[in-house]
């Protein structure tokens, strides 16, 4: 599915940053925790990071049915949400070329909460999102989490992404000249996973775990 | 300077999560690297990332004045900048409680551009909040560079901050359970900095760039 060609989902400048791939997308999407959800309150926008998941076509949140947060965003106004990865600094041999490397995917669009009966496979998604197998690991959901929980679902559908993944691009002069210049890459990294001070004794770490800590 | 009392401002759900500690405010900001940044535009909600700095009282933020998100922002319309550092996943005994380690803030204003004979010294700060120690090791911006750069200037006045750094919170009956409950630590790490293709030899990695990438 292409992006959309409204105005909103244009990147206006560096358009040679702009891409057109859903794959992308998806990649940008399932490998991010959080995004950031952006919502109009009284004529102000409100904007708060949350832990997501994606689902095929849809982008999934969720949170507590007590938060004014959720229910604001559950009543269907027009929301805009970013999934911004931070892969580099771009550091260039004068201050007004240097940058960043990133990926930036922008949604645009309004949630709708998900029906109760797909409640417990959205649930197990956003789980699967933090740590890959977790959801199998783990007791299903008691009735009253359930109730106590709204998941609130985004079609992917307009979008826009953007990818900087390039060199520093100084004038001939600054290249000729004495200053140094390329790539400090930056990335995300899970240490050693820490046992909850209420463990008992003699539960292992289990699989899902080991292997996102290796990630 | 405390948080502002103002319901936006609030965090209504999780209210032992709320800190009203400037300098734990403060910390947050000069260590992270980019915000997201939202407007309304038609009504709707519009979101996106970018780089920014704080000048004591002030998250500098700058971009093309080419660009028309950059001209909305600066118009003074309201605008909200959420900055948020992820620190880990809350692997708890179920889904339900299972989580996220962060820091959130989250600020409320407008923005207006920086005076011409104080964007020199923001663009420096905004340098330096990429890569501390750097805006020395440059020439300086031309005035046609200057020319081409907006910077804007967001005051740090309405805010909130919350704090995630605790264990899973399970139920009793979960902790006597089989299953593991722990934290798995996330940081952002910096690796090894790559020479850009077009470096000259003989050209040394500067210590702004060492000390970046150690970090």
């Amino acid at each position: 599915m292409p992006s959309s060609d409204s105005p909103r989902t244009q990147v206006t400048r560096l358009a040679e940053k702009q891409r057109h791939d859903r794959r992308a997308l998806d990649q940008l999407l399932d490998s991010s925790r959080v995004c950031h959800v952006a919502v109009v309150v009284d004529g102000a926008p409100v904007v708060l990071p949350t832990a997501f998941a994606r689902d095929g076509d849809t982008l999934l949140i969720h949170g507590s049915t007590g938060s004014p947060w959720m229910r604001t965003v559950a009543e269907g106004g027009p929301v805009s949400v970013a999934v911004t990865a931070l892969d580099g600094i771009v550091v260039a041999r004068s201050a007004f070329e240097s940058s960043l490397r990133y990926r930036s995917a922008v949604l645009f669009g309004a949630a709708t909460p998900v029906p109760d009966d797909r409640q417990g496979a959205a649930l197990d998604l956003l789980t699967e999102a933090l740590v890959p197998g977790r959801a199998a690991e783990v007791r299903p959901s008691t009735r009253r989490e359930l109730a106590a929980t709204m998941v609130l679902a985004l079609p992917i559908r307009r979008w826009s992404l953007k990818v900087s993944d390039g060199w520093p691009d100084d004038e001939t002069v600054d290249v000729a000249g004495p200053a140094w210049a390329g790539v400090v890459p930056l990335r995300e990294v899970a240490g050693e996973p820490q046992p909850a001070p209420d463990l008992r004794d003699g539960i292992p770490v289990p699989p899902s775990v080991i292997r996102v800590s290796e990630r």
